[in-house]
């Protein structure tokens, strides 16, 4: 039963900041069956470009469970960690150096961190190898399919009862809104249903922490915490000690498509600006025509005092997009069973719809994701500009617009990168409708004062409507 | 997999205090192969003189991982709660009429509720059924095989590899204290042990949750967490949800017999007088010459706020018991890490000796209990002054006469029938040396202070010393 | 997962006959948790009058899968060969001296002959312990009790579907009928049925061994091959390597209750006498008023060859017992596919009248077997004169006499006891219609003439008619 | 637990010449997650070229265990089977058409035949699309990958502890050889070593026969019967249907290097001009200098009416290639146990050696196979002509020769291609030493006598020698 996944000579060097081990680990899972090739594409490719990537994503995991939310902590404390990934003909070796010794004990790596550890190998080095060489990224069916390659990669796609729900929301809420998250978890867990998060603290460590309490009551034993990240959050994000599938996408778009892929059911926490955008993105793809009669429940919920979070949001949507938009979620307040019950109802017309569809149940295959929701937004003044948010346009093409100028305007405010090109360029000009300016205005507001956003000083707009 | 626990009858009413619910369920486990004789003598059992006893335990289970705390609530709360035990030729059903809702999911029992229930009824019925008529309980052979019997019944003695962790403390410790229970437990599971305690809250229910973390992280997925508890104490210290084995066992001293049969190590967290008692037991048997040479590790250990509580209890007992008897425990203050390395390596040994001595790794049939100490002690008036508190006795003897006069003293104390006595017949009279009387004041005006005992207005000793 | 069921010093030695071995092993099962008392009871009941029937036993089960069918063989051919039961404080040891080395594997003991053996001793423990001192065999209830207490002892029965076959039939038959019972098996077992038989060769076999590739062949990994024997029988049919579940009953009558009462339909190969027995037996329970609606599918069943067999003893049975008692069964000739259908679809018919009624699945309580059928019967002169088979009875009283008078026909004919009387006491004096004496009589011939009944010399009657 | 693999409207069709059933079926395994582009992809391929070939292993796998061995039986018996492989969205379906009825038990097809197709599709899928569009089948390196990744796919190499053992021998063996097979089958099986064969008849079904019937008595549940085919083989040698894991091969090469790389160890019975080709194949491997220090344990082995053919076969060894050649296997004349023991024993110290070499203990990669050795050999009159058949050279290199020169003189005697051939051009004429060609000429000519190679009408020799 016990499994050597670290040598003895595993030692205990205290020199550092904090306590480190050197460790040797033989990789399990999805990478304990490699040809010669792989091993030695995986070995240069963790070797040359994706090594810093690899030394990152890697800290993360071992310092999982950590109470720090501090992204650039777990870099500082452990300065001298390195990890390299080495050929042995019997397959895969990693090297860790000055690792955090809270990943291990006695000299052992913890079994569950060992896993995690494997994933962030097993996906770098499929995004590294897979998609540099063999997969076609320009049409939206190569991108998919490039999502659907990684995921069954990671074997988290398997021909079971549709009963996975994804619950977006903040990572860093409130104390309130957290332990409501862990309540809905516990509601979703006793009804059998498994969690799929973005898998940092917050609103994505609460649902897999209520339902695992409720899965041990239900002694369902195998469960599923399926977190999804990708390399730019994780560092800032580490997963937190619950997640036993853990999967990196490549960028944030292919996040997203996994998330609503994936999902048979999607619910919404309060959340700051990020999750706005996700909101946004979700409804820019169920407004599509060819979305139209697909069953997909969608659920915003918080506590009492989130109340009004979600009445703003729904204000928002309904004004820009349309009653109909509306109509594609529901809002329930303070009620963590009728959530679960929701849900589950929900999930069982999903299910019809696959069977009488004769669709998979592990990847919504018919869900049509358009190119532009696939493909990355960097925000420009001239991108920015070429935005129009007028009234009378098609709704998922305003919602992904109004997406596009929500990213911007965060950028501008918090983002370096963002706030050195409005110090430079000016605000930025968006076209739009004079209400429409002034709802987004009001939200960002709403999320300042709710310090769902966190802004240095005063919040100044970055942006001037110009109509 | 759906098994269908409850009937589809089970149905909301709302008309109580709190919502309840009405079911019938069909136990599994070691109720669902019986005999028509011994479903009709269980059945009769459980409507006879069995009936209060079951309704009371059943309903603290119904309730387990409810917030309260208070033994009378659960009776108060849901006063019509009924359980029956009915023959179906097929075996044996279970009728709940007005029964908690917050054990049902929509009108389905929780599972390990569920299982929870069926061990209440598997126990209670062993107990009227195999031990009134069979058992012979007036040789101290006769009892342990009693004790035995019980616990194989339940099916919690397995010849696995030791590993099993008994923990002691009390139940309303501070956050302080339960903090670090919880470490220890995370500790203790990322090691491979298993946890068994008293089943309630506070120091009972600390180590099993952090232990539960450890093992999911570890991956470790059989894992026991095995709550012993007794009549008398069940509705006071509902299980907590934790807890995957319940037993109940017929009385205190058995409940006792049972933990130090069982445990392959014993670590004791802060706790009041029953935790000192506990202490006192332990050391009582542990002193006996028959258990000289015998492996069982003990640790006292808690937060640095706790170190006061042991240093306490560890002058009381060299001044009592000799040094001796302190070498029989550990003292580790504010080091989970150290606990358990501890606890892991004198198990290893435990583990050694009994393959040596050819003994079971499952009970530990070598382990002297006197017969003393198997039996029940009423404290009156006239047992009190048969007590002999002088130095020079045999350490054994004296720990188990200090166990009785402090099990004396707080009857006289706090338990109602004790004050009656003292208000008819004036404080107890103790025969023992005046520097042994005045540590025990001492320890038990601390707990007082410490609010580890709770006493209405001041503290007034119930006995004085006769010289 | 290595179990060191032997020790090391096992050391093959071949001085003997036949190569042996001396080991030294840890029981498992129902015998790894016992207390010491429990423990001490066995050593001494294994010591003392128990030992030889142990010994003998255990011989059977070590030479399981020999060739060799000859019940004195084993005996001969280890003649040397020892077993005793050892206490350790863990637990029970077996020791084993000059053991047939067939059943080691390099100084190993084989871990399904180790199963069996440990069988060996649970069942002949329980019979020497529970049934003398805590049964009550007198009543119908008490001993349908004690056959319940030693099956749920054995661990054969579970609450799970109805799916139990068991076939009946001769152990020394024709190669076209054993493939025939192995034709049968393998259909019964393509369709998920698991076996019961008596778990010797022949008719005991075949079927087992055709269910064995079918379940491969569909997968199923938790197969139940069982089978039932009794002291008197094991020596001489000694189990096929293929029961992975072996029960020793009592005596024959406790054998046939535990047959009929775990039965969830009954096939009927061709076979000798004995065969005979076991129809008459099971119609004489079936006949019972307080059996009329009971489900219990029985086929008769046989190769093209078996045919006539089939034909005599439908006749004899509708002459004797009327052609009520031949709706109870029914013949299928050459067809195992229909076969295996039938009970299949009987069987589904068991399981609704069983939940219906509310009865166990695993266990037939509501099966009325009368007294006299769970009665040994000794066939002396004035028994024999005692049975009254005339016409007119109530068949299930027919069925009874005749059962009792093909027993003592069959032992003044083979049985050294039996033939003795014959020789001191001149021939059995039957009361009985002149008839069924005949039909009775043609039948004996004919089982003599098709070698089903093995005579020295020619046949003559034992017995003469006296109207 | 049951699973519809197929749909309701099968139904029983029997205007065919022998009853026939028509089904849908849905993969599992390896086929139960496809992208959207792998369906159609399969479907593609399984209509397209690949068709014919699909259709043929097919039918062989769904008549498998039949007793017939006649390659051309299946598709005369079932002229008009056929198979689809149709998309939807949910994935794959195989519909099935006047498919054997034996296959399927009351129209649900049984579960391990489904296992078997499944394992077709999935190979001739992989073979028709990875290989044909990724795979570089130019160098040694790039064909070991396509074999590799095939075995992986197909889900068959595992990092288990090393216990592989590779029978090789003749499909139509004689009683007594047949019934030796499965003797040693037997006694592998009790020392817990699994077993892959070429899955046909004879020699690749004894030891699998006799493994199961050990592993079932030592209770092992995770037992590997492995067979490897390939599309010219499968048809004549039918799946026998112990087989739990089916690879097919693209061809004689890549099957022969699957052998030897997933062997850790290897077993060669009698068997006729095919096994022999295996044993020169398999020494041109193990001579190389690279492969000097490889552990490899080959015994040959038969009962004692075998022995003159061993016999003959090391002479011919020792004449051609060298006592060294010979020094590289062991043979064992009836003895199975003392053949397992010495299996064991050598496959602990691959085990030893894999280890100390970092190999993996699942794929032989440090074992070298000259390019030469995977490429196809077609025997043409030039390239006989070619062949250098004279001492001196080195053993590796002769071995290569000989096995080449023995595959052309076989085509020349029994295949239609190479008959026509020698009927056109006269026979080939080799180059060799005088006293090397008549060595070979004499096996051959043995190998006619003892009936292993069957020959229409007398033995002529299809070449001649050049010296």
């Amino acid at each position: 039963m016990t499994d050597n996944h670290s040598s003895p000579q595993a030692a205990a060097v205290t020199t550092h900041k904090l306590p480190t081990v050197d460790a040797r680990i033989h990789p399990r899972g999805a990478l304990d069956v490699l040809s010669r090739a792989e091993v030695a594409r995986l070995r240069d490719a963790s070797g040359g470009g994706m090594h810093d990537l690899l030394r990152r994503c890697a800290l993360a995991v071992l310092t999982s469970g950590s109470a720090s939310d501090d992204p650039r902590a777990a870099q500082e404390l452990y300065p001298d960690f390195d990890i390299q990934v080495l050929q042995q003909d019997r397959g895969v070796r990693i090297d860790l150096h000055n690792a955090p010794a809270m990943a291990f004990v006695d000299g052992e790596i913890i079994r569950g961190v060992a896993e995690l550890l494997f994933a962030v190998v097993r996906d770098l080095a499929w995004t590294a190898i897979e998609l540099a060489e063999e997969a076609d990224l320009r049409s939206g069916e190569g991108i998919t399919d490039a999502v659907f390659g990684l995921l069954r990669n990671a074997r988290v796609l398997h021909p079971s009862d549709p009963n996975l729900v994804v619950c977006w929301g903040g990572h860093s809420i409130g104390r309130e809104e957290y332990v409501y998250t862990k309540q809905v978890g516990y509601e979703l867990g006793l009804r059998g249903l498994d969690i799929c998060t973005g898998c940092g603290p917050g609103a994505m460590k609460g649902p897999m922490k209520g339902a695992t309490i409720a899965h041990a009551k239900q002694r369902r034993r195998r469960t599923r915490y399926i977190g999804i990240t990708e390399p730019g959050i994780i560092a800032a994000e580490s997963p937190n000690p619950i997640v036993n599938h853990l999967v990196i996408m490549p960028d944030i778009e292919k996040r997203l498509e996994a998330f609503v892929r994936m999902a048979h059911g999607i619910i919404v926490f309060p959340g700051g600006v990020g999750t706005a955008e996700e909101i946004l993105y979700l409804l820019g793809i169920l407004l599509r025509e060819e979305n139209a009669g697909r069953r997909f429940p969608v659920i915003l919920t918080g506590p009492t005092g989130a109340a009004p979070y979600f009445e703003q949001i729904d204000r928002f949507i309904r004004l820009t997009l349309g009653d109909e938009a509306a109509s594609r979620y529901e809002i329930i307040v303070n009620d963590p069973e009728t959530v679960a019950r929701r849900m589950e109802s929900g999930i069982r017309k999903v299910r019809e719809q696959r069977i009488a569809q004769k669709d998979s149940f592990f990847f919504n295959w018919a869900l049509h994701v358009p190119l532009e929701f696939q493909q990355p937004f960097s925000p420009t003044h001239e991108l920015m500009a070429g935005l129009d948010l007028h009234h009378g346009r098609k709704p998922y093409e305003l919602a992904a617009d109004l997406r596009r100028a929500f990213s911007g305007i965060v950028a501008g405010n918090v983002k370096e990168d963002g706030m050195r090109r409005i110090e430079r360029f000016g605000p930025f000009e968006i076209h739009g409708d004079a209400d429409i300016m002034q709802a987004l205005d009001a939200l960002l507001r709403a999320f300042v004062e709710q310090r769902r956003m966190k802004i240095a000083g005063d919040y100044r707009p970055c942006y001037r409507v110009v109509a």
